[in-house]
């Protein structure tokens, strides 16, 4: 069984990531591969058109990636992201649930899903991590 | 010919975009079909590991897609990226460059580079851009 | 309600196609938003290591994409994919599992999970279609 | 220097690959970090549409992306790839041009551009392998 003090350390990953609180991204919640993260939007995150900016639905699907792939305690980086946006957003919530696809000793594969708070689809993400585990 | 003129909506297109001007995303070149753009690393661009955020870099890059894809005054939108990061960088000055792959009616695709102040590569970024074209 | 026939052209679709007969594709199930197909491995499909070439991985799960996303009656193409593969194969059955992520007029988004036949997973694929509506 | 010979085991690389010889994919030209492959469409490489096969296209730029990456001579697997369809083709040549972007010890970004016989750009791909580098 995995022990729940695994993800202990996460909470306070994100805290110390100023990137992601310059942008206001909030823990929801956190299992041993999966993560929710959200962001309120205001002002400062909307691009030219006044929707928000594409780099802002990505960071916060980059932290929920992250927060998923490192919730196991070895520490992964992100080698390879795409995305893909379906729908613009001007205000409210948006949320990223990240859950793993698969993971071996090296590499971690993970999706992350993007919804506005009435749960329309904004974006999908596919995430690719490097697993610096010890051999 | 290119009419000059076509470019000359950018700079104005880059400072209407708040979450641009947030992380302090500089102009530094536009031509019809590419487009440089640059970023001086401060604190709040970094991560948990000191290193700047994929978020950061993501967004620079991004937004040098946006204005190569936008030069020609056809309002285009990112419906897919995709990026692959080779180097962290912890300061300095980030600088992305971004040009035309290919165009048709209704999709325009672009690369973008993303260089460190030593020229060193930090990633590479692939964009697809949905051109609002008149038919 | 769907009507089921929508799905009916499936079959015809897949016949049509000179590649993935070619590859020995076949269709286990489709619903008017996702698609099973199916492989089985033989030398032909083989790389210089000996293992199932990421060409044939792709062409499976890009066939699944189509079925899926052309599984409502809307004629679609592929305008971008993604593919992260995570094991090696050398023989036996390849699953593909396309499922919608969202759709609107111009664009469908959609996933496609690729198993072997002990249920593996193999790759992991993102792929956008753009859709011929009649607006 | 780069020794010549590093590139001596690229054709019999290509021969060895019974998917790569099935497709008819040619090598044309090999340096240390690029690669250019071609094609000639016949009937079994086109879908449903009477177009080339995504698959065919894919095939292609991934085997130029193989021979561009295991070129120096490290073992070199596909991790990870992204493409853009931008035009389609009926029938003719189909080549494939890959280049480096960056590698580390680790991993090998790269990008391929696909034209067709008369220099229309097909599509771009961007690919990602994880290089077998004894430490």
């Amino acid at each position: 069984m995995k022990p729940k003090r695994i993800m202990e350390h996460i909470p306070s990953f994100l805290d110390a990531d100023p990137f992601s609180n310059e942008l206001g991204i909030k823990l929801e919640s956190v299992s041993d591969n999966s993560a929710v993260l959200s962001l309120s939007v205001t002002q400062k995150h909307l691009n030219g058109h006044g929707t928000v900016h594409g780099g802002v639905i990505y960071s916060l699907a980059d932290a929920a990636f992250a927060v998923a792939c490192n919730a196991d305690g070895i520490p992964s980086v992100a080698i390879n992201t795409s995305v893909t946006y379906m729908k613009s957003i001007k205000s409210g919530k948006l949320i990223a649930k990240a859950y793993e696809f698969s993971k071996n000793h090296r590499l971690g594969s993970y999706i992350v899903e993007v919804y506005d708070d009435g749960g329309e689809k904004i974006a999908v993400f596919q995430g690719l991590a490097y697993r610096k585990s010890k051999k």
